[in-house]
């Protein structure tokens, strides 16, 4: 991780690489490139499931995105930088295709909410999944 | 509304005030009592839709909700104040009992991002609904 900056330009673009990390990671069902992005409180959201943690989300990446390595588009149409939080809104398009299937594409928004620890880089510690 | 305060705890006090009045006003059916509560920018991220603002609430209110009045609980469980923005996650438990049917209960969490703009309330700015 590089040296965090206090201006809000840096935050912005240092938030804006890790949203294209972890899109990158994702194709690549790299779960270890995810891994320090997470920090260590973080929880996600979903409809129709409890939140959970990074153990859980380690372990569903495991068991369902890697066996089919998705195509993933992020951008961040929105981010707000307030001190040590900062929240974003970052619309996906996630396509997957199973073998012999179609792609099936799914799009929406995340709406997220990273955190910065003293000394440490932005990491994500909310996340609200709509997609 | 109260003038606004400066210090967190008045701020946290404040949002915790505004969800109360949000699920007492949605209880009562009284949409009128909602508006002052959205900020002019707001939007509202549900799954399977596409992002809408204040006047497609009011709509979706009047079109569902006051139907049915729902009983609606809300506990904040996290409150993160930073400057003119916060972020909020509400668990919500909702019932409605359509006529004739037994009481319908769903439950989930709420992200979302409250907004103080120069000289005002609190405001609902970003809300992110996964019930």
């Amino acid at each position: 991780m590089t040296p965090t900056g206090s201006t809000q330009e840096t935050d912005v673009q240092q938030i804006r690489d890790l949203v294209a990390t972890w899109a990158t990671a994702t194709e690549a069902c790299d779960i270890e490139a995810i891994k320090p992005l997470m920090d260590e409180d973080i929880l996600f959201f979903t409809a129709g499931h409890e939140p959970f943690g990074s153990d859980a989300f380690v372990q569903r990446f495991i068991g369902n995105v890697q066996q089919l390595c998705p195509k993933v588009r992020a951008d961040v149409r929105e981010i707000e930088v307030r001190g040590d939080l900062a929240f974003a809104r970052t619309w996906l398009e996630v396509t997957i295709t199973p073998p012999g299937s179609e792609p099936l594409k799914r799009t929406g928004y995340t709406l997220a909410i990273y955190r910065r620890r003293p000394g440490g880089p932005w990491k994500l510690w909310r996340d609200a999944n709509l997609v």
